[in-house]
């Protein structure tokens, strides 16, 4: 069934308040949930509630937060997220990135001790208003195996980056460090379908096209898919994200990254405290006058824009463009929700006295 | 034939003082030339010397250079190339970052009017004695073409970003945003081999195994190699970097970026000075205590070393060990010079009646 943006932000803020959040964190966490849902990243939307709910139900998630900066220079800042949800933490770190970037041109803020955060986007993008670029990165629970490796080591560790333009809309990246997203096997797994090749392997390390092949001991490939095809690369891109957001702000890397899931016990062996995100805001014009930036990002954007297509294919796309274009979409027609995630959502609904649908 | 560091060394050294650069500037280029060569990036070698020597003959490289910082903040700064050598401008604006993360935690360096300036990884690395991180990036001349173009919009703008540990070797990853570089094309062309399929387009954007294929109108791909296995997200990282090194920096950027060889004329149209480069230098203590940091990644770089390698590998690798064996080897037993490239160094030579070999 589909559901409005409205409904569904109003239905995430009463279970987040009724897990003990104040109205105002509830808020900033449901506007992740739901930049996720109409971006077209529905794998981080209202289905993770449940996996939230059930960390919370486990006592994984602190709703009595003090977040708190713990060491700072006038550049960077470690910020302990005191095991609350992700998305409070990131967007306090990234406040504090931006407001360092107007002191003294940029700012760096690393974050421990926290959980998922939605989409990295939503972060990075937030530099835009203050005419700044915003950097978001964070690391995750490991699924994916590097170069020669037969354990996955490394979470999908995303990197989102965020550039403002004049007239065109901005630039906005925000991608795994893998070809394909985890969602993607779900999906195919659901369908009855083969992934293809390229995407995974399983427990030996030999190429493998099973959906399900992550619950047989499998792990996903980094962006390259296998060495010949630079797959190396794709590994040292995941490894960054996770020393930058974890090892620079005293969290779990690798192998030691919490779980996302409460099924899923915590580990023996801790290297940090909880999973660790990386924020960056350059302002503009620390480097360049910020209108004549923008009218070169302008004349960038145009240039990749009016490229000659390949065959079949109408444009070249600039990063941001595909999810504008579901912005539009999903606000005017509405949020899709399948009906496992309807019962999910019911289901929570029904534990805190509430209804959904 | 194969030739000692110190021997191609000095003969580097000597070429570019008869150009016209300073002792000092000559050996500074030289080392960089050189760390190409024991690295195991011998295309970024000796045998550009004569793409340098003919750009410098053309009146395209600038010996008598004044390199100067137009703008700045307490984190920032913009530095002019003054059309010179890239090796000089890049070793002064990663200087100068070292310099601004001493004093506010972190500095970040934008380069324009500049040309190649050899391994990116060289620089990133002058941060690691300092206790710092070290990220270098620079654009090129377009040769890849981004997701859904049929045109080279984009260089194969690599990433460096090396990390310090403590008892183990440094973290140094120093990739392009491509599957492969330039000169596998080459080397597969002149043994009259295919190169394979993920790595090059036709003029019309068709998958292409021919290794001329770039001299015929074709392109390049990015990381990720098609659509289903995330070539876009190699092309947002191409991207990234352009718009990092370039636009930032007030260079030009995407197609408009001057090609590498004198024999294609400058292009008519500019968007702004020479090409570009990015250069980031992050203390280690502006965000943890580096004692703390570095055995946290030796601790990380164990993990990733001990893990269980896929059949018919010995282990998992980390970033830089490749390249420092080649040091090892390269030093001991000489660098191999292919007859072409020592006909080359003799022409040169010849032209400042110098001997090489």
């Amino acid at each position: 069934m589909k559901y409005s943006y409205d409904k569904l932000f109003k239905f995430t803020t009463d279970i987040l308040i009724k897990m003990g959040f104040t109205p105002f964190d509830s808020q900033e966490c449901a506007k992740v949930f739901l930049a996720a849902e109409i971006r077209g990243f529905s794998t981080h939307g209202v289905i993770r509630l449940g996996d939230y709910y059930k960390l919370w139900e486990a006592g994984r998630i602190n709703t009595n937060h003090n977040i708190k900066v713990v060491h700072e220079t006038p550049s960077t800042a470690v910020v302990d997220g005191d095991s609350t949800i992700g998305m409070i933490p990131a967007k306090f770190s990234m406040e504090l990135a931006i407001k360092k970037a107007k002191e003294v041109g940029t700012g760096w803020v690393v974050t421990r001790n926290s959980c998922n955060f939605g989409i990295a986007g939503y972060y990075a993008m937030m530099a835009l208003e203050h005419d700044m670029i915003g950097i978001t990165m964070t690391n995750a629970s490991p699924l994916v195996a590097p170069t020669f490796s037969s354990e996955a080591l490394l979470g999908t560790n995303p990197i989102a980056i965020a550039i403002p333009a004049k007239k065109q809309p901005p630039f906005v990246a925000d991608f795994a460090t893998t070809p394909i997203n985890r969602g993607k096997f779900t999906f195919a797994a659901r369908k009855g379908e083969k992934i293809g090749f390229g995407f995974a392997q399983d427990k030996l390390g030999n190429p493998s096209d099973d959906p399900t092949i992550l619950e047989k001991g499998g792990a996903m490939l980094p962006l390259g898919s296998d060495r010949e095809h630079g797959s190396h690369k794709g590994y040292c891109l995941g490894a960054i994200v996770d020393i930058f957001s974890a090892v620079l702000s005293g969290a779990n890397f690798g192998p030691y990254v919490p779980p996302m899931v409460a099924y899923l016990p915590l580990l023996e062996k801790k290297v940090g405290e909880g999973l660790g995100h990386f924020f960056g805001a350059m302002r503009i014009d620390a480097f360049q006058d910020a209108d004549h930036f923008k009218s070169m990002m302008d004349e960038w954007i145009e240039s990749f824009r009016n490229a000659k297509p390949v065959q079949g294919q109408e444009m070249v796309l600039i990063p941001g463009d595909p999810e504008r274009e579901n912005e539009k979409r999903f606000m005017a027609e509405g949020i899709e929700l399948i009906p496992q995630v309807e019962a999910d959502l019911k289901q929570i609904a029904g534990r805190f006295g509430l209804k959904f649908g």
